[in-house]
């Protein structure tokens, strides 16, 4: 292999995407969404920007390239649940793995709220995230036999679960609740709408 | 009164915000939004451009100003409902004035619906506008003395069966029936979540 291969060839860091991530939090909470660049961003985590734009296209999607996973992490559970679950005990079941998979992220989670509620464009982009949620875990219920005007409502219930109990998280000390806040959420929705 | 000062009034036109808003949707739907300027819709309804901004800050304007007046008629009905009366009831006390309002309406929310879904950048404003009439139905919740976590719930279902109904609503020839399709909606949302 020639240098010249060698030279354009990514040094693997250790971490890489890890560390950026954590560096651009720690700015964003620091000085500002708005204020950071990404050759700060680069600099505090000890890469170069070329590195950055190697696992981000810009430095909003530090904060939403999870909800690509997280998608794919509900749908996951509402595939797997048992064929005979009703829509929402399906719903519910992928409401479990994305208790999970947030379980070691509050901090993240916590400081990324904050810069959310700061900055009406991502809150926008927030809303964006959320209605692509709705849509494809709605999209797995249809896969089920759901009918598509039962898999509306509950994937659209689901959603309003996850967004209130994920608001209330960020607010508490405890990451461990996540999966309760979830369930006392859904039993707030269904005491709000019982006759 | 001077001449100078009589040119400086606006002269008075019948109903120049609905001609506009008339003129504006039949150019969105036979020419695309993006296609359409505002010197075309102030042409097409035989008035002025100056006129066209008396009543509207922009073109997008015609989609959204009726926003207000949703949410405002929806509050009302929230606020004269009896005081004993609960959460999802207060709510649905909103949505019987809605569907009286949106009534004469189906024929501009069918073509609105369309050019929505045609523009990624209206249905985000669109998203915007369902997140504020949110806020607004649990404000009121609040005010009437719900429980802050069980407004946001009952808000949430509210804006949910609001939202699912309307979709339906103008893919319907009917416009006699959203009143129904809240109901609908309503029932499949309570089924969707019971135990």
């Amino acid at each position: 292999m020639s240098s010249a291969t060698l030279a354009a060839m990514p040094r693997w860091e250790p971490d890489a995407e890890g560390r950026l991530a954590r560096a651009a939090m720690a700015l964003f909470d620091r000085q500002g969404y708005d204020a950071t660049t990404v050759a700060q961003i680069a600099e505090a985590a000890g890469l170069t920007k070329r590195t950055f734009f190697r696992y981000f296209s810009d430095k909003r999607e530090v904060l939403f390239n999870g909800s690509r996973e997280l998608q794919d992490c509900w749908v996951g559970g509402i595939n797997a649940a048992p064929p005979d679950a009703g829509p929402m005990t399906a719903v519910c079941a992928g409401l479990d793995r994305v208790a999970e998979l947030f379980a070691d992220r509050h901090s993240f989670a916590r400081t990324r709220a904050r810069v959310v509620a700061d900055n009406p464009e991502l809150q926008e982009r927030e809303l964006i995230k959320l209605r692509s949620l709705a849509d494809a875990v709605r999209a797995a219920l249809v896969d089920r036999g759901v009918a598509e005007n039962t898999a509306v409502l509950a994937s659209e219930a689901g959603v309003t679960v996850f967004h209130v109990a994920f608001a209330r998280w960020v607010q508490q000390d405890d990451p461990a609740v996540f999966r309760q806040l979830m369930d006392e959420s859904l039993d707030e929705l269904r005491s709000a709408v019982a006759r």
